[in-house]
């Protein structure tokens, strides 16, 4: 299997290539930069010297592949995919471009124009672990965002199995500083984020679409949340607090057991035991998502906590998970570490 | 005017230290220690060298103190408090020991025996902005915990002026680690920390009757909240991000005109311009409460920010500032400290 | 007394400010600007909210200053100074433009055009402890960088009193990243920063002959040192760890006696007891100068530790404490603030 | 392959977990305690939860082990390591323990007494790159500490090729918080080490002996060096910054070439071309050496910056790589990880 990863000076690329190196069915893994070009992936990050120092090549002269990532800002997807799926390539998507259905959603919360439609209803929404089927069949998948992953995993077993009011969704996300990208500017200035704790966009988040329209699917009724998203000063993990109401009551017990039961299929989400509770730093370089809930008998709301490493099950992990379902592969090729702790 | 600190080896002591040290009107500033009695406070402390060189003491002799702050673990101030103030001292006190008027429900969140109740129904709330009437007139002042001051501060205006849902309120809670203490343990060790975010003691915070019995009696009646509390890797810092559900509509730019107005005689509050969100570091090493708010017509509700330094207006800082309205000063003498930023 | 600040956008200008905005004998404090005039200071910095709401002015219209302060990039002052004084001003620059005597020296480790040869002449090296009599008499201080002044004050004591080896001088130095400005850039982003430790410009940093100039003027000869700065992931804060050759055996205590001694006048100055050893957090926020050290008989070196907070006695609190020696006052005025700990 | 982890609850224990679970040639992997026994792996480290649910067991009840991992502090091995030989299984020892071959300069250096003479005189340093053969062979290997990896790896090439003064070797070595482990106290203790640089034990380190034992050997003489160890504010991470007089002259280029040429054959110890200069995070979670070095004409002195992951190459990383060349097999094996970066 050839692959390659549009986008690969980014930090989403870089762990791509961090994952599909060492990927046993991965033979090439040709890197594409619409800046660099020319240069060794190696000058632009010296941590691969030795293991990468191929030039960087442009994407219009990629041939041979059978996959490519694309890794890249918003609105590169969505002209390039239409031309890498002529070429024949299947493509997996990390940016925010082919993941709402309705065009415009996208130019609302995105402020540019959609891809073509005929792309976003081929597009496959990759949340791996609730839409296996679709994923295994698709040429197109759009990879889900960051915090959208953590948030509806975490939401997922509540909403298929309980009763809840679903005007009560209140999601209140941190993230590390790594989700910025490597874009220098003041929003990723060391001295202005480092001890510092921050609220940024308060419902205004272009995942909030991405999350309303993934419920409202689930639920068959359109859902509103409120989403506030903050940052964090350390590199990697998001953590999605949450708040539900319940309209049936349940014990803290017995609503882990119904999370348990229904990822019992899911190697990469972990559901804590009662009283254990998530921190960023036990999934930290892995494909882990880690949940963690308690029902609150005062308020009559459930509150979950879901970490993942927002570059892993949050982009890059996310991504090779896909890939390895739409080749038919087990989830896990490639994606068996161990959280880097501490 | 001699005052003394007990507990001057923890953070809230240096906290107080510092800012007392300089203050215009205090003569004397005797330190008291249970554990390190003997030592000079530079040898505890080395970044004191040449600033206080003198012995740290022991309370039981301590004698000719006007307002002895107290700033130490849970338990101590409920057996102190009555015995300072039989010799005549006023007493203002950090810890959370006189801030529950029913000792019962200090008994249960706090999981120990309360303070006499003649000393909790004497003791005066005092958070500074609403009560300065009775923090002027009283002998025992109990100094608000940080996670109440960050959000009670915030939602005030709100509930003194505007309709909304009580049963709606919930507070998502960032802290810095010193708010942890100087105790060492595996809860404040530095690998385990650092790059780290983790969510504890979900709806389970000993701050939650605190919170609840003041919102409670501004609203006339019993108010439950969600409260949540997290550990963010910096020292200094806690956001509360509120959400409540508005009965009748506002718009952002209305709700902090009204704001502002409230805290029009407040100097150490302020109220962001609408679209400037508030960040911890913005206050660090200050007095200051900024308080930042978007009403999401989408939702319904009022998204409120509110940050403090932890140890100043969340501890020491607000300390200070009731001395100075116990004494009849301008609340801001000795704590006119321009943020250290960055 | 009338002041001003150019490059008050800074991290310099912002530290300036924070310090003489409480100085008692400062009136105005007038705040220049090249890039980011007519916005309100409070809109660039949000943390001076309430405490500076003025317009950022354009410093060619500066009048009625009696101290200006610069604290631009390289450059600037080489051509603003003359100007200034010109205006009857005089000037605390924190630049590096006029610390150089010889204008070669500038040209070859600046890479750009040296001040007037009549303005380096007249510039006073504002050493604060070294050099109080000429820095009361001069018009135009140039503040020393912020690596020289951890070196020159850990080194001195030895250099004056006591026989080492000229050509056996090492500083290895580390520095917070705020050294670096607010300038965004791949080498201020945080997730490249952060969690790393990095060395720069080996033996090649512009500070070199700033401080070879100064050791070689106190020992009579040119003096050649290895100098290594490294980056250090905080935000404040800069130790250097010196090795000098003794060629006369001393004990540690005997040679912090006489370092004591030496800085018996310098209330700045901190030596540390044996045995106890420099941290940056113990001088962060204030003027200090921490430095401990130890006679390693194995090795016939000594090995000096010294730390200041970089902006503080780095930067900003030398240049308030050259401000105060320029105008007669006591040099702390305005700068006894304790260390912000922890 | 049956092997064991003795101290799996340490930082060295966790992350040699980490690499042997997924290590090839492995097939089962025992975890031991001394303190925790009992416990389920999972319940100490939730990270681990669905990786390794297994209990903690009691080393003295270890069978059928063929190579046991020793990540213990001081003292653990040097009583161990006998009773272990005896029971047929090969050691390999991650502490101090076995290093120091004179069991005079264990005690002076560790203050307790040091093991057999003839366990000392069997055990092989395991300083992978220059020790390959002896390695092979042995029974019981003495892994190197993290200080001497960075800092031997940096040195050798000059060493063995060049003509240096060997009085004139400083080593001035930084280190993330991780290298003190997880026993909990005020020098791991988050908010006093966060933002914040320290030195300690200047010149007292007990890496000391453990370097001059190598180098003596391989200069055949005694050498005497000065070490200055620091704490920096990060998790992982060692930079090993050394200063060395040259006595023949040499450019930065032929000098890095000569490294080249003598790390052909070692996979993990990667030289940076001239003018790149080595991070500590390039090489985080990665068992890689970076080595970056500049020849100062003006001093005389060549200053090599030489960086590890103290947990990878500075302990587990390394352990791995000795217990791949002591069964034969490729020593990249189980370790072809990139770096995690950001």
């Amino acid at each position: 299997m050839n692959i390659g990863i549009v986008g690969s000076t980014g930090y989403g690329g870089i762990e791509l290539y961090r994952l599909l190196v060492n990927h046993p069915y991965t033979d090439k893994c040709i890197l594409y930069t619409s800046s660099q070009g020319g240069n060794l992936y190696s000058d632009v990050y010296p941590h691969l010297n030795s293991i990468e120092d191929e030039p960087l090549r442009n994407v219009d002269e990629a041939e041979g592949i059978d996959i490519m990532f694309i890794a890249a800002p918003p609105g590169v997807s969505a002209e390039l995919t239409p031309k890498l799926l002529n070429k024949g390539f299947k493509v997996i998507d990390l940016s925010g471009d082919l993941r709402l259905k309705n065009g415009s959603d996208y130019e609302r919360w995105y402020k540019r124009p959609p891809a073509p439609e005929e792309i976003l209803e081929q597009a496959v929404y990759g949340l791996s672990e609730l839409n296996r089927v679709n994923i295994t069949e698709t040429k197109v998948l759009s990879n889900p965002g960051c915090y959208p992953t953590a948030s509806l995993l975490g939401l997922a077993p509540l909403i298929h199995q309980h009763a809840i009011d679903p005007a009560s969704i209140i999601i209140d996300a941190k993230s590390g500083i790594s989700g910025a990208g490597r874009k220098a500017g003041l929003g990723t200035h060391y001295s202005e984020l480092n001890e510092n704790f921050k609220v940024y966009k308060i419902g205004e988040h272009q995942h909030i679409p991405e999350i309303e329209q993934q419920l409202g699917q689930w639920m068959g009724e359109p859902v509103t949340i409120s989403f506030t998203p903050h940052l964090v000063p350390m590199t990697r993990g998001i953590m999605a607090t949450m708040y539900v109401t319940l309209t049936e009551g349940i014990s803290t017990e017995m609503l882990i057991e119904s999370y348990q039961s229904f990822y019992e299929q899911a190697p990469f989400v972990r559901v804590r035991k009662p009283g254990s509770e998530p921190q960023t730093k036990e999934v930290a370089g892995s494909n882990f998502c880690d949940i963690g809930l308690k029902v609150d008998e005062r308020t009559g709301r459930v509150v979950i906590a879901s970490v993942i490493d927002n570059l892993m099950k949050g982009a890059a992990g996310q991504a090779v998970q896909n890939y390895n379902l739409m080749n038919g592969w087990d989830e896990q090729t490639g994606l068996r570490l161990v959280p880097v702790y501490p």
